[in-house]
């Protein structure tokens, strides 16, 4: 990432997804779950250029196949629903026409047309959704429709501690844009989407075809570096709304400030994805993971992967043990490219390992620094310019009793 | 597996390493642990020919590069000494060194062949093997040589709770022919081999090319099928000796009773990777899951392993909670071809998901099963022949507390 483009972006510290001009958001508790709020909705206040990108478990659940049929089939968004509770996975012809359902009354009630309504779920697997409750959900855009993006951000939490947001200014010929997000992460994250839901809003007008290939190249470095537990859900989805309405020249990849509005992307991207890693199940921890020196950026990411994904690596961390055998150990198992005589380790500061070595380091310190709640390992192959960053969290106790009792 | 192979196999119950004619073991306490044994040996009256599969970690420890080169030249091992507490990885020069010192020293006291030494560690990375200790256990070899199977299996652990062993006997050209294993598992158990040793012997005589093939083949449906949490080591091995005392007309793939020297073989690796399964650090159940109805068994045995490897199906069983949602996750994201309207899904013999999608079933009932010590978890894709089965065991509290403190 350049200097000259980090520069030309100003964090906005409580900034969410109605922070955009024209967007709206709410979240209301309609008995889908005992007493927190449980349906959620951002508005547009015009049809707004979507993308998605979507699991890849052969099982995608209904609400991702009727999203992405739309977006496919209008490439506009303008309103998006979402419920918790009930993943509306594994459910059939049954779930599929609910999922039609949600997005029917919706368009009705807001008024806007079919194919530019997103329906999303996360929660249960294999239980049709109480439509019913869906309903009272949607009649309740209606009254209350900007509720704030708060209220969206819980109502679509589930074993989530805390609320998801990030965003991001910069300028666009002369116009100030803005592009914000919420997310809800948790159980089940891991690289190649997870029960993972994240959605985006800007008020830039952008090219739909270069959008979506945006979205892909920044959650390729964000949203798929992630994981906390190495499964992959039915329900992942990141879409992202542009609405055009700060009126720039829309950009795309020929625009002289397209590569401001990608940084923008990847920066709110990273943000929730890092948000996401942190608040995994009984997390204390964020583990940050960068690989660099190796063959190329796709080796460096999967050697991340096995670093961030190891179970040994995770309670290291979780125990404040300076454990730098489990690291090599997960870089060695990658399956990638490398030479064992040049590898170096570090945490934070502080050098274990070179040219695949072990180094005499105070053990003490080690424990210190892996005390502090960002933990950084740091991993050079020496093996040429590839990069990439990992994140994840601790495996800890919580983690194990969340799982062994709660009903994903 | 043919019902008429498996009647020609006779189990034997207390049966272990010295149960194959002319081979000793023993283990002794040399001060590599505080007070436990940490040094054993098998012993050969005879040069057994050999074969040996090995981690497929870039990190390859020094002892299992030893060992190999030594099978690769002479293809007969008479010896083998097993050090725990101690990995002899990530230790460059110096630790190769040692573990040729290792070698030529045993080869000294048993007056064998250097080449007929085989050398194998396992326990905390990074530290340079205390050679002092290590000649202690080496000079124990010779006063106290057959001190019993048991000493060995005990001396070979390191957290795991339970010493592993299986036996199986046979004929061959009206010979009675054993062939016997003993383990060491536990923590970084993964498919492709983890910190887990195997030692097998049998009094058969075989061909070496032959028994280097079965082994291969045994190896991926035993060893290779069973995660405790992923993780691969750099030490892991499978070492068979056959020493041929039995006076067999020599085995390979035109004998007869081939088929039944390979069935015996692989009866016995995957009693061994059962036990290791079953003794995974903190586990309270092994879990079997068994996949059949796929394109073909390589897809079967990818699909087996992302069920068992997944944390969300371990802490469901840990907490015997038929949540079969999570199951079918692990199905959706093995990347495996596969029809998602036509699987189906077991807990023992209730049904949970047919052609896809969700059954009524008693809750109650799923729970009652699950809370069993033997778990097992059936899934037919409905879509071909292929089949596989892969064993792993629950995630529990004691898992992470073992992991958070113990430095492996």
């Amino acid at each position: 990432m350049a200097q000259l483009k980090e520069k030309q972006l100003k964090m906005i510290e409580n900034g969410n997804v109605t922070t955009p001009k024209g967007f709206q958001a709410g979240g209301v508790h309609t008995g889908l779950r005992k007493s927190r709020l449980d349906f959620g909705w951002i508005h547009s206040e015009v049809p707004a250029t979507a993308a998605g990108v979507y699991t890849l478990n052969a099982f995608r659940a209904a609400p991702l196949q009727v999203t992405k049929d739309s977006i496919d089939k209008s490439g506009k968004i303008q309103t998006i629903v979402v419920n918790s509770a009930n993943a509306n996975a594994v459910t059939g012809p049954e779930g599929y026409q609910n999922a039609l359902d949600t997005q029917a009354k919706a368009a009705e009630i807001k008024g806007v047309d079919v194919d530019h309504v997103a329906v999303a779920s996360t929660g249960i697997i294999g239980v049709q959704l109480p439509m019913e409750k869906i309903y009272k959900g949607i009649e309740a855009m209606n009254d209350e429709v900007n509720q704030g993006a708060e209220r969206f951000e819980t109502a679509i939490l589930t074993t989530d501690i805390v609320t998801k947001h990030a965003a991001v200014q910069f300028e666009v010929d002369g116009k100030l844009i803005t592009i914000a997000g919420a997310a809800k992460g948790s159980g089940m994250i891991a690289p190649n989407m997870a029960t993972m839901l994240s959605f985006i809003t800007t008020d830039a007008d952008v090219e739909q075809a270069s959008l979506e290939k945006a979205l892909r190249s920044v959650t390729d470095q964000s949203f798929n570096m992630i994981t906390v537990d190495g499964d992959c859900s039915t329900n992942d989805m990141v879409l992202v709304l542009a609405n055009g309405m700060q009126e720039n020249n829309t950009l795309n990849e020929n625009h002289a400030e397209w590569s401001v509005f990608v940084e923008g992307l990847r920066y709110v991207s990273q943000e929730l994805a890092k948000q996401i890693a942190r608040d995994g199940e009984g997390a204390t921890k964020l583990i940050e993971v960068k690989v660099k020196g190796a063959a190329s950026d796709k080796v460096a990411g999967e050697v991340a992967k096995a670093i961030i994904s190891s179970n040994l690596v995770k309670t290291a961390v979780y125990g404040s043990d300076p454990n730098w055998g489990r690291i090599i150990c997960a870089v060695g198992y990658s399956e990638q490219p490398l030479d064992v005589n040049k590898v170096s380790v570090s945490l934070g500061d502080i050098q274990v390992v070179q040219n695949g070595l072990p180094l005499d380091f105070s053990e003490e310190a080690g424990t210190t620094y892996l005390e502090q709640d960002i933990v950084t390992i740091h991993v050079d192959l020496n093996n040429g310019e590839g990069e990439a960053t990992a994140w994840g969290c601790d495996l800890t106790y919580e983690y194990v009793k969340i799982n062994a009792s709660y009903r994903t």
